[in-house]
């Protein structure tokens, strides 16, 4: 796919099938994360790549729970890709947003959905969400960023709502 | 350009040679930028165009003081987009940076160097940096995210730094 065609087709998807991503798609995928820009290469970011079917289910009821709703905020996504970033890194909230749209993009470009969820935060800063980094070696103060959802998409994707009038300015 | 191949090759340029970039591309990028992806498609963002020399001078000069350094912090860049996000929209800071993300991947699709300059919030909580704004009818409660300056590089883009081993965990 031209790099153009994947910056305008892009769109968030909200119904996945439960059909596995092949290891070495998620794994280009996850590699194109870590090519984002970050401030002076300090490279804040980290990725938590999940397809573990219970893990992907505590997460799914930890963020439904923040969020006061009984859904699955994955919206059957059989992958989830957690983004968190180094709090002592300046830059950290910018580096690791970069991440999520690398992540984003890639998987557009394999044919595969994304969308954003947010409430990764929250998720993080709770005692079972520390316990959970802990338990899987990571220390240090990494802050919630985003969940990449990932998984091939329920239905087609739709055209991109109209953008705002008052997007640009120029000045000349 | 291929989507994977702009997502790695993509280098933050530091050196820029004076020439303009021609306006039709200039507006490409621009464009790429309104399809990054927001929250809820809320849109927080928006993007101002810089290439009238006197002003981005002015903001090089801005730039410079709140680094506390004397020099061009743009790199001799002789474009500059200022993105801001609307503060009352809670994933604005997000938002912002994917904005920024895709401006700089759709500049290298054209051949074009980028950096994400910061400082852009220290910039406009400046009385100097709200006149700017009000200067050219914006209102409401932006923050600055990051500036892209763009320009066509001065020396070949190098070698990617290496990535740190630690950047990928898989709950499989």
């Amino acid at each position: 796919m031209n790099g153009m065609e994947m910056l305008f087709t892009r769109r968030s998807i909200r119904s996945f099938r439960p059909d596995p991503i092949p290891k070495e798609i998620l794994d280009k995928i996850l590699e194109a994360g870590t090519y984002a820009a970050t401030g002076m290469n300090r490279q804040s970011p980290i990725m938590i790549a999940v397809r573990d079917r219970a893990l992907r289910d505590r997460l799914s009821a930890m963020n439904a729970k923040i969020m006061g709703a009984d859904m699955d905020p994955f919206y059957g996504a059989p992958v989830v890709i957690i983004v968190l970033a180094d709090r002592s890194i300046s830059t950290y909230l910018y580096d690791g947003s970069l991440v999520m749209g690398n992540l984003m993009l890639a998987a557009h470009h394999y044919g595969i959905g994304s969308c954003w969820i947010h409430r990764a935060k929250e998720e993080f800063e709770s005692e079972e969400g520390k316990e959970l980094l802990r338990s899987l070696g990571i220390t240090g103060d990494y802050e919630g960023i985003g969940h990449c959802v990932l998984g091939y998409a329920e239905t087609e994707e739709g055209e991109a709502k109209p953008r705002k009038s008052d997007y640009i300015y120029y000045v000349d």
